[in-house]
């Protein structure tokens, strides 16, 4: 097991891939990255020299952003590696590989969002007991939560280390306890998302005022306190607020949900398209360079603003 | 109808009345303010002190805070009312009461946030044409969205004036087609809150960890973009970006919809029983004074940094 993590082998770099990249860079380490598409290196080099403001935050630039090399073939390249982060397509063969080829001891994390890693682990014969889902979210430098999920036979050991990895680069990890379809935040995403397009696509409210009704309401708030940290302090704060307010609501909230599953949007031809009609509507309009802009700096101020706290913080300083 | 609204009533004054009565008082207007609760009238006195920071940043606090009257009987001070906002219980009287009183072409908006209108408008027998939900969120004083929900028999008309009186306030008015059971953001809130009872009483994650995987991931997101920009920035942005999503992410969602159904989170008293378990280990050791006043604190910051933008402002300057 290596005593510190040093070097860091990326496999696979596109978006995901390139982000886990800067990040490790900003911290000091050095990265080996490789991807069989043509074009990543440039692209790899673009995407540095436009984080060059997050890399010159955390120290010298030139420093930081040249401390990698980008190789055409990972394997003799991975017995340096005290961690490995992959992000590629044909996992079985890639990840047979990686382990054949990384040292004992060293953690194989695999970005994936949606495949569990005992989908692609049949062919490892050495140690798949290291080998586990780090899977990060869009923006990946600017957004901490990474969710860790192991397979059956991932052992406690080696998700300790991802953990500690992560949370050294400056992420919040959580520990998905076992493999389910999409994890955690993706089923969460996926539960409002299949009521917000059940009431478009019912007319009941338009994709604008929908996104309002997020962005002006509930998601102001979740962007502080969790789900259930937003339920107790409903019922007056507390784990005593929590219980208040599922049995003052827990009534009301299941007929709301009777009906809601009544009206689940079923992905029919004709509820699509109504859906996508309100949404060209709304989105239509926005302008996606400016958004995007004011979401990245509100962003980066929000998670400082967060840090500040003493009841926010993501990890201990 | 009322050339310009100058005086509101306030009827009901509980946490939702006084942050109403607040809010309408920081925006100069005149409040006159019923309740039959006792005490009610002293902690009006105690909450308008504490908001004083707020009043402050709006005008001169002795002038603002002193605008109103609280009577014992709104009926005889109904004829000076240019809007009626109420909060009480025992509606369907209530609401005969206001509408026989109020004058011609005056709005009487519910803060009710279950009960629809047409619930408790059978006995008005003036004009219910006048009659609307406008539901505030909590904090309601920091948090802008109001949902507006007519009932059937609503006129165009009154949800304008509905609409363009609360967002003179300062406030972001969601405009609700038709009369759904816990209206549009409350069953979005149910729908996330359902999937993350599940997880947590199924132990796929802890309760303290839930929350993280929204306040360090998507609920970042959804303070700044809603479910459908987010989707559609995901899938490289503009309304291509929402479609390129759902035809490449589709399968994947509705598998993970798929099995979300199946785990449902059905309030039996085992899994109510494992939930309860898990969020008071999350929960206990949570300093809720610090957690209030950091919420509050960085709500104004991030209220403020989006008016500042132009992709993210609430409503027009």
């Amino acid at each position: 097991m290596p005593e510190e993590i040093r070097t860091v082998a990326i496999v696979g770099c596109g978006v995901i891939g390139m982000s886990w990249a800067t990040l490790c860079l900003s911290r000091g380490l050095k990265v080996t990255v490789s991807d069989p598409a043509k074009g990543a290196k440039e692209a790899l080099e673009r995407y540095l020299d436009q984080a060059r403001p997050f890399l010159e935050a955390q120290g010298n630039f030139e420093e930081l952003a040249t401390n990698y090399e980008f190789v055409s073939d990972i394997v003799p390249r991975l017995a340096e590696a005290d961690f490995v982060q992959e992000r590629q397509d044909f996992k079985r063969e890639l990840m047979k590989t990686l382990d054949e080829w990384a040292r004992p001891g060293v953690v194989i994390a695999s970005s994936s969002s949606g495949l569990p890693s005992s989908a692609f682990i049949q062919q490892c014969k050495r140690d798949p007991s290291r080998i586990l889902i780090g899977h990060p979210f869009n923006p990946p430098h600017l957004i901490p939560l990474v969710e860790v999920v192991p397979h059956a036979g991932t052992s406690e050991e080696y998700i300790s280390i991802a953990m500690r990895f992560y949370q050294s680069l400056g992420k919040r990890p959580i520990r998905v306890r076992h493999e389910v379809p999409g994890f955690v935040s993706n089923r969460l995403q996926a539960a409002i998302n299949n009521e917000a397009y059940s009431l478009i696509s019912r007319g009941v409210v338009s994709a604008e005022d929908l996104d309002f009704a997020v962005t002006q309401g509930p998601g102001l708030r979740w962007a502080l306190t969790g789900p259930i940290a937003t339920n107790a302090l409903g019922g007056g704060g507390g784990p005593g607020g929590f219980v208040r307010r599922i049995e003052r609501l827990g009534p009301s909230i299941r007929a709301w949900e009777d009906d809601m599953l009544k009206h689940r949007f079923d992905w029919s031809d004709e509820r699509l398209s109504s859906l996508q009609d309100s949404v060209e509507e709304w989105l239509g309009a926005t302008d996606w360079t400016n958004l995007v802009e004011d979401r990245d700096s509100i962003l980066v101020q929000l998670l400082a603003a967060k840090s500040n706290t003493t009841s926010m913080r993501t990890h201990s300083p």
